[in-house]
């Protein structure tokens, strides 16, 4: 019995990693159909998006059947629990990613952002790229120092949003009511992506190391305090 | 048996709809904390957020526990895991309409916007509310009548998120960048609302009526769809 759920959970590995795979080839195009406004690659994204879906639904089917069958317990349980919360999570990454294609393409020819705000914006985007590789990486080897890569990733990412407020509510910065909006929106997608990022990375450390009590920090919670740092409050008045 | 695992899910229950309860109450506050631009109503939901991440853990635990000791398949076993989906998604409605709150405090003194966009924004905050207090009655009522209009009401909430970013192009309207920030921040949070509701009226059908197929939709793909109508693509070109 022991055997076969450790086979099953090792499958659900699997498409938890081709999951992963899968979104950072996203975000990785993504991001680089806003840089070059490439059209061809934003609607890559956009049409590969079902498929990052449809292994999710896959893997809903299969950690459920494993509930079902396995009955697992305690530790085990959790494990099955959080690899279903974990492939939620990666679903709205590649929803985010596309998120990003659909700006890129609505702009085209044009690229979305210029000046001082893509500059921002494409340092934002590599940054959600290194997050991306980063949890693959983890799913591949279980090496829990990219754990905390990702969180000083995402914070790098998080100062870089907090810049992007910056640009925007500055009048000097010659930007059009297009580009402003694409700016807060692109700029919260990519803010968004890291959070998830981090919370992938926690989940991922407790199925390494079943420790609960390091690695399920409350979501919400967590990502509220970045909220705060940049959501409405931060950004001056004026 | 059966009879304790039914006990069981009816506190389960009991538990969604006193987190339904406090998430309604949250975007009652904060939409009139930033209609009225009141201090006090949004410091209330900031602080009073973390008591829905309680809640949401308590859920976790329990519905956990459930699985461990009932060990419940087939119709059971997807109720439960609905359950714990469900709580998650009305924990992140609580989130943003905590971010709400923090937009009213960032600018008070002052209402966070004016004019057209402040009805727009109004209007917005209504129809989120009217989302709000269905589920709670969906969950008091399971009168699945309610769960058609939230759709309906979540239908009018995108349409009025249209207008908002016609109404921040539109160089003729007057607009601090602040404003504008605030705006396409404001607009996203209540439309992200909305689909959340949406999400939680499917699953609530799902637990009354057992019926997977009309209820777990992908909520990835059915907010995709959404995204792209008031994303980046829609929004004129300048």
């Amino acid at each position: 019995m022991r055997e076969i759920f450790k086979q099953e959970m090792e499958q659900l590995g699997e498409e938890l990693l081709t999951m992963a795979r899968l979104m950072c080839s996203a975000i990785e195009k993504a991001t680089q159909s806003l840089e070059t406004a490439d059209l061809t690659l934003a609607e890559e994204v956009i049409d590969a998006d079902s498929h990052i879906d449809e292994i999710e639904r896959s893997l809903d089917e299969r950690g459920v059947s494993l509930l079902a069958r396995q009955q697992p317990v305690a530790t085990d349980l959790r494990i099955v629990v959080s690899a279903l919360r974990l492939s939620a999570t990666m679903e709205r990454m590649g929803d985010l990613a596309r998120h990003l294609a659909y700006v890129a393409r609505g702009r085209y020819p044009e690229v979305a952002s210029t000046g001082r705000m893509q500059q921002i914006l494409q340092q934002m985007g590599q940054q959600a790229v290194k997050v991306a590789r980063q949890v693959v990486e983890l799913l591949e080897t279980r090496d829990l120092n990219l754990a905390e890569k990702i969180e000083a990733d995402d914070d790098v990412l998080d100062r870089l949003h907090r810049e992007s407020f910056q640009v925007v509510l500055d009048d000097d910065e010659q930007l059009t009511r297009q580009q402003l909006v694409d700016a807060v929106l692109l700029g919260r997608y990519l803010e968004r992506f890291g959070d998830h990022g981090v919370s992938v990375a926690r989940r991922i450390s407790f199925l390494v190391t079943g420790d609960l009590q390091n690695a399920v920090v409350n979501t919400g919670t967590m990502l509220g305090l970045k909220d705060e740092e940049t959501g409405g409050k931060q950004t001056t008045r004026q």
